[in-house]
């Protein structure tokens, strides 16, 4: 599987210019070689046709860390330079066609609801909500990772189709024909030796990224984009949205609620009401439901709690800034607001200007940012037209990137951190403190959708809503209260995490162990800035796991399959939490669950007690708690004591840190100060936590300041030996 | 609903060069005044930006039929033409904008699957097999009916976007603002004032087709593109597919044994495996399973059989026109064959001269015509290219079409009629005696496509495939038997008419029904050629329909229907056969069904009741028939005597003509010699068929001939006053 292991440790700089390129070549239909030049290290450009006026680079939010990607060190080229090719057709579509192994796998494609594996598969990359299209979605992003260890980006922000290892050219080499009336193994997709793509448009770049591993790639993909985002340490506490309709009053007797209730609270979220008018939106307090905000939210800091705002970005007549905004506001309304257009400076100032003064500066912690997505028939068609002279296309892909792009400016300029929601999102966007969110909701699907995110440089929220028993309530609960944002949002249900007396225990326990993570979970996002590894992980970008699609053969029936067509059984029910942890929810109905474990031994996170060793094992249901198993010598640093809010972590908090298994092993655990961009001048600090195992057998452990210049904030350590 | 009733006799000719136009004006983004020209009777066209190099006129099967146009006469133009816009965008993108009445509703757009009404969403149209994403479909023509009598052809082969009633411009005319959170009535697709339509092209024409009803703008439409196929009459007999790897001895024992059970045929099909080889085809004949095809399709022809043969497009390299073919292939396989590009005539000729010499001189009757929609990851990619310089979308838009095109000309040489099925079809296919079929297998969805089929030229047939229940399988033996193509498709399932024992009566009087009507349902597929009505018919071209949405309020639900959308609730289980009759199929698990009748009175077609007047009546279910109504003063010619094929037409045929209700009434009988297009030089006749209300309220009947030259075959004529 990872074949071309290659470790150099030359630094490149951003502006190297590569390799004599050979002379290019033409196919049968005028396609011609691509010429690549090495970009960074271990990442190389090819340009088809005209170069695109915007590009991911241009939507970044940071520019390549080139220090993170030079310790990753040089790379050869993945795949074979002359057998990569372009063409611009007619002057009108630009195609390109790269290699692919027969049995190579292709990951990523964006946020992804359904399977893993994409080969065999056509996708029309669209920004769009999650209606079961296939290549719609929330994040259409155009970068895919193979399990030969690369990864292509297709730098362009057109709609674009994708197929990977579907479709022959007449001049491939073609696998054996078949008579389908009466020779077995007749293919309804024929296997195919190409990923190609292409899109309305005079010119694309197409961006390599090597490995050696999958994890590699992804993580040179992050680290090109600015590194993932930092979130605050209040981030990573718990989320609670309150009804549309919310008052002051509201709100505040429900967060003493959670408070009297023990259940933790970092977050509120308040949805559309907060505002004067909504769909379309003024941006302005309601003086009904919130006369007094500053007051208001003055009032909830107290409590050590952030306040997140709903917006969409359809601006109502009623709101102050609506007569500013007119001269940069495209053709067409959505929801009968006008839609500014945020490629213009003064669009943005004239945003900014606004969320500052009336929001930021009494404290808003952050937006959660509605419907940049697009369902069609709400969203402006295709044909509109933007002041800018930006097309409709190029504007919905990339309008939830410039609003992250433009809200992370505004909080960037006041040195304070933000964490938010955003519904449409794309490539290049991994730096951008926003987890994706759906109206979509199947649990299952959401797993999956976890687990894609991470190949494509995006965060994912499984947010709970509601439930229709008990057990799915606590199973949801779980699972979100082990992802990038744990978040009950009761916009319509008015639920609360109370709400189901039954399993009050079963909720509070999974709330609390979220808090509990926090030292463990803070450095995962850190490594994602600093390295590029996602906090949490798809198992295909795990090392020592064996991804196989698996896929049923087809079984043909006039109806149902009549051109007799595989069934894709990917495992999408398991993903990786930081550094050690497998997390494999379950789900409503199981009565037990298959988890695939990688390669080396495995140990039940509550028990320490080995479970297996690269293979796969059958669980019985249990509810009280998600299953979470930890690698051989995993160390998992956590805060000692339960806790209801992240401001636990404060100078000389006291640390649990776990070992499990028989080996010794090291740990890293991050430290700053947890809301500021300090950290961009070194204000921050690693230690190493490691076991080592002595010549009696007993273990000894270490706490080492490894790098940075933070002061120390937490205290006491208490070790604890799982595996005995 | 009907506001410009305007009659008028002058006689238009093509040439016809319209009226001056309005100085075009310009809306603040740009957009310019369409300048419309009148091109034929109550037809109109515009032109936006620069004239494509193919249209919708180049793929039809004949000129207009301006004989039939000119009997319609003149007409208004139906709408406001300042209201009319066009623009390029950035010399890329070709929108237009009409206006639309706030309660108008907007029919048609394909062969579409679900709903009569599509105001409010959004369609994507694109030639493609039925998935479920709206807009994909077999048949995705870009013309649109209204309830306020005028039809829109978007005369381009490009993937248009269609917006009816969705979307409104910042210049328009905005509905209210409500505020979501506090006012009620919030509509998640705020009412829009037009229809606006856009595509990738540099330029696009539209059409327009005035009325004044509904019927009168598809008869324009179907008219201006050379009127509908007079089918051959064995066309209108039963027809039956066997299992894909049938040989000449298992289809010569399986039509014996319709004759021996007592059951119709016509049309014998074979599926692919009559070919040396297929998935991708030879189109010769298998040694193995047909070694004689002359003397297998001449002992087929004496049992007044006719052979049908199953092709794909795609060519084996074992097919004795391969080499030949190869020089006009395009760049991509599909299943391996390589895809003509028949936009060039050297490749049509070879196939033609291939079919001819080894299909059509033994016999052949017609072909199914498979695969000419796509699913993406088994056609070409949509960066192909061919030969032609034809652009994969184009290709794919019209690929249907053209092997119509191709197959349609081969026997018109022949001066043979031909009626098949194809898969894929588009704009401007009326004349084309083809019915459109699909893997789809939705029972009510079925008869919704035979509805829908009818507002976009092209005819469909709701196969017969497999039924869950004896009870499915009559009810849709029954919906197949009262269709434009009466067949059960076996080719998996090896299924034959009496495969359910138990239901054999009523399987048997179904198809038998079929034989039946053969008079009138000729005479329909007349009209549908000289008149340009289609023989089976969406209840909104009634006249005294009254079609109402009725769509359903949403009701909130943060899961399933977050934004409380409207839930569709068209009349699209129900539809009109011919002039008189009204077709409402059960379907597997009624109990009763609503109908809904016309304005007039109805009768039951086989009992001669009263049912009702312009209203709408329940039925409880039954079995043994498919409900038929007849309205006030319908006359009915039937068959006297059951047969089990059409050959039963022959001089001296004896008919049955019907009459319901207590008025006289008068229709039209058709005929010809069935087969050949000798029509063409007029060698038909019409007769009037009429009943009088005599002084003492008796009735009496003649039968005339109103115009022709043919000689007439039919014989003694019976009356049969079934209500009395």
């Amino acid at each position: 599987m990872l074949k071309r292991f290659v470790v150099a440790f030359c630094v490149f700089i951003v502006t190297f210019t590569g390799l004599a390129q050979a002379q290019a070549s033409t196919t049968i239909d005028g396609m011609e070689q691509l010429a690549w030049e090495e970009i960074a290290p271990g990442i190389w450009s090819a340009q088809v046709g005209e170069a695109e006026a915007s590009t991911f680079r241009d939507l970044a939010a940071a520019k390549p860390r080139m220090e993170g990607l030079a310790k990753m060190g040089a790379a050869e080229f993945p795949f074979d330079k002359n057998d990569t090719m372009g063409q611009v057709i007619n002057g009108t579509r630009t195609s390109v066609r790269l290699p692919l192994g027969l049995d190579e796998q292709v990951y990523g494609l964006g946020m992804q609801f359904r399977n893993m594996n994409r080969r065999g598969e056509v996708y029309h990359l669209r920004t769009d909500h999650y209606g079961g299209i296939l290549g719609r979605t929330h994040a259409p992003t155009p970068f895919y990772v193979t399990n030969d260890g690369y990864g292509v980006l297709f730098n362009t922000t057109k709609w674009i189709s994708f197929y990977p290892g579907v479709g022959n050219r007449k001049d491939s080499t073609l696998p054996p024909r078949k008579d389908r009336t009466t020779e077995a193994g007749w293919q309804a997709v024929p296997t195919s030796d190409a990923v190609e793509a292409s899109a309305n448009t005079t010119g694309m770049e197409v961006i390599v990224f090597a490995g050696p591993t999958p994890l590699d790639v992804v993580r040179r993909y992050n680290l090109y984009f600015g590194g993932g985002p930092l979130v605050p340490r209040w981030g990573l506490g718990f989320w609670h949205r309150v009804p549309t309709a919310a008052s002051d009053e509201s709100v505040t007797a429900e967060v003493d609620e959670f408070a009297k209730r023990d259940f933790p609270l970092d977050v509120i979220g308040l949805e559309p009401g907060w505002q004067s008018k909504a769909y379309p939106c003024s941006f302005d307090w309601s003086p009904v439901r919130f006369p007094d905000p500053k007051n208001f939210v003055s009032s909830m800091t107290d409590r050590n709690l952030k306040v997140n705002l709903w917006v969409n970005p359809y601006i109502s007549p009623d709101s102050t800034i609506f007569e500013a905004m007119r001269p940069y506001t495209g053709s067409h309304t959505v929801w009968l607001g006008e839609v500014p257009d945020y490629t213009i400076p003064e669009a943005r100032k004239i945003l900014t200007d606004h969320h500052k003064k009336n929001h930021l500066d009494i404290g808003v912690s952050g937006y959660k940012i509605d419907e940049v997505d697009g369902i069609d028939n709400w969203l402006w068609p295709d044909h509109a037209t933007f002041p800018s002279g930006t097309s409709a296309e190029d504007m919905r892909q990339t309008y939830g990137s410039r609003m992250q792009q433009t809200i992370t400016e505004m909080f960037h300029e006041k040195n304070t951190r933000t964490y938010g929601l955003v519904r449409g999102s794309n490539g290049g966007a991994s730096a951008y403190p926003f987890a994706i969110y759906s109206d979509y909701y199947n649990h299952k699907g959401f797993v999956t959708a976890l687990c894609n995110a991470s190949l494509s440089g995006v965060l994912w929220t499984p947010e709970i809503r509601s439930a229709g028993t008990d057990k799915e309530w606590v199973l949801r609960m779980q699972t979100v209260c082990f992802s990038p944002m744990a978040m009950l949002n009761a916009w319509a249900s008015g639920l609360k995490p109370w709400s189901r007396e039954e399993v009050d225990t079963e909720i509070r326990e999974a709330m609390k162990w979220r808090v509990r993570f926090l030292p463990y979970l803070y450095t995962a996002f850190a490594k994602y800035h600093f390295e590029g590894t996602p906090p949490f992980r798809a198992m295909v970008l795990e090392p020592g796991y064996i991804a196989n699609s698996n896929d049923e053969a087809g079984v043909l029936d006039g109806e149902k399959n009549p051109y007799a067509e595989a069934v894709r059984k990917d495992v999408t029910d398991q993903y990786m939490m930081g550094d050690s942890i497998l997390v494999a929810p379950f789900f409503s109905g199981d009565r037990r669950r298959n988890v695939v474990l990688p390669q080396g031994n495995w140990y039940d996170f509550y028990t320490g007690k080995l479970v297996g060793n690269g293979e796969v094992i059958e669980i019985p249901f249990y509810l009280k708690q998600i299953p979470l198993f930890v690698k051989e010598g995993g160390i998992i640093p956590l805060l000692k004591d339960d806790a209801n809010n992240t401001s636990a972590w404060q100078d000389g908090v006291a640390l649990e840190v776990r070992h499990y298994g028989s080996e010794g092993g090291s740990t890293s655990l991050y430290d700053d100060d947890g809301t500021t961009f300090d950290y961009e001048k070194d204000a921050y600090s690693w230690y190493d936590l490691s076991v080592a195992k002595t010549d009696n057998g007993t273990f000894a452990t270490s706490v080492n300041k490894s790098s940075g210049t933070y002061r120390k904030t937490f205290g006491k350590v208490e070790w604890k030996f799982m595996t005995r």
